[in-house]
């Protein structure tokens, strides 16, 4: 039996849960939980916000441990490795996604906590592709992070072809923003923050970042016009998206990882005069989670973590919720 | 002197005139016009719908022609050769934008017809770099459209990387999408057209569509939904943007080169998912219209003209003011 904690219906508390996950399936591994990250999207399923969520709901998707079982045909991994897992646990490895390397984009790709349980358990199983090792020098009690929000920032610098001469742009200093700004300022760039929350300014700054822009003063959005060759905007609200567009030079791209519900109204014009593009990203392939764990443990990036037990999980769910978080919350594994 | 047709007012009808061009600039050629493309922004440009004319106007930046006098310091070009020169007639070959071969770019360059004079007229001046020598196999009397409304669908296939591979769609089959369906087509695409008329179908095929789909009807656009690597607006009006985005396959890019007036909104999501794009594209660098020019030559791509010799100017903007060019009107020097 595997230990968890489950939401019985729609934005009830986390209560005790046990379920029998069955014989382990030929290729898959089973992962002993260290710890696991608490990211927005596993509240929004936990409230069933995108009407795809089946109860009894056991959240966490950014999950480190240690590999127990390995399925038949497991020839990747053994017992004893260090893993992670992110929103993807599984695809089908054989449709032109996955052939490309695109694992992420299988259209039959199976979520860690979409229809099945995730990691708020003493174990959580997956495909062994999609259980990426940890290198040494990763912290495994707070590497959960990257896997879903670390990769989702980390994926468009890679994919859009940032390269370590442009300057950069991150809009919104949080979960996300808080880890992209790390990124860029190891990968050579050069690096604006954009807050509206001028106490993070100073924070920022010890990120990595080189400058920081107030998002909510209009005159100093006009003054960076034309200035930066890529921006992502990691918010999920209404920005001034037409100066989010002016901010950038000629080639410059506006990448997307956090879904604002109003469309963002693109003039063509705006987009035509310098060959700008907006541009989306969602989480990242299995060889980029990869890449990104050795870009990590080669720089020293880790995302900045409060830790609970997981026994607390209703109490960090609380401090989620009320927008505390500074800036990714882990929860260890505290079954006995 | 050189002999013009000139606008004296927004929408006014051209009447001959002359001007004094003064001594030739040490870097810039005179060319002796063969032939001028009629674009619809010559249109828009004498009627004044962008505020920047001044009058008397003398159209056309799709000029193609024999260089008669070169300035003390052109090195590249002697008189005699065939060359042309489109939108851009100057740039300051010092910016980061000129640097980078992005000339086209330059905020201080000049536009054939901006705040000067065009290609309406016997003789036409412009910086040496400006005038792109013709290949042999390209017919000089039909080759001025390429040099803004080709290199505006030519250049967005180069610069966003489309492959020979892929599944592309042009949308808006008309003075842009008729050479865009070319080029693309023997770029070793799989090309669909879409188009509003029906009677254009045939046409497009003829030009190297291999499918065609009518734009107006939603289950046939919902019926392509994943299947395209990169699609083209070249059309100024709105379209169901939606559709169009949910007609890319994963990595998929929207470009726009037409620019419509209504901005397009953008779902984060759609973009998220799927890893997608939108993007701009704006006529081309030198580079690319010396490349583009090799490849209508080696293809055998020339935009479908109708030829009007320039003294009947009047006629052709009647005939382009009443959408009735199929596909691109060329106006042949007359002057004795």
């Amino acid at each position: 039996m595997i230990r968890a904690y489950a939401a019985n219906q729609a934005g009830s508390a986390l209560e005790r849960f046990e379920y029998d996950p069955g014989p382990l399936d030929a290729e898959s591994v089973e992962i002993d939980v260290i710890a696991c990250g608490l990211c927005h999207s596993d509240l929004s399923m936990l409230n069933n916000d995108w009407g795809m969520t089946t109860y009894p709901f056991v959240p966490g998707h950014e999950v480190v441990g240690t590999v127990g079982q390995v399925g038949e045909r497991v020839t990747s991994l053994k017992p004893g490795d260090t893993v992670g897992v992110g929103w993807v646990s599984r695809s089908c490895m054989t449709c032109p996604q996955c052939l490309r390397g695109d694992h992420h984009h299988c259209a039959a790709g199976e979520g860690t906590i979409v229809g099945r349980h995730g990691g708020f358990a003493d174990k959580v199983r997956c495909h062994a592709a999609w259980a990426v090792p940890l290198p040494d020098g990763v912290d495994a009690k707070k590497a959960g992070p990257l896997f879903c929000g670390g990769v989702t920032v980390f994926n468009p610098i890679v994919e859009f072809d940032v390269q370590p001469t442009d300057r950069v742009g991150v809009v919104g200093i949080g979960g996300l923003g808080h880890m992209a700004i790390q990124f860029l300022n190891k990968w050579g760039c050069e690096v604006t923050a954009f807050t509206s929350t001028d106490a993070k300014a100073e924070e920022a700054r010890s990120m990595g970042a080189h400058h920081v822009v107030n998002s909510r003063d209009d005159s100093a959005l006009d003054a960076v016009a034309g200035r930066y060759d890529f921006i992502m905007s990691t918010v999920n609200v209404t920005l001034q998206w037409d100066k989010y567009l002016a901010a950038l030079a000629p080639h410059g791209e506006l990448t997307v990882v956090g879904a604002a519900l109003e469309p963002i109204p693109v003039s063509s014009f705006s987009l035509i005069m310098g060959q700008k593009s907006v541009r989306g990203s969602q989480v990242g392939s299995i060889r980029t989670t990869a890449k990104m764990l050795d870009f990590c443990a080669r720089h020293g990036i880790e995302a900045v973590t409060e830790q609970f037990p997981l026994s607390e999980a209703n109490a960090a769910l609380e401090h989620l919720g009320a927008g505390k978080a500074r800036y990714r919350i882990v929860l260890e594994n505290d079954f006995g």
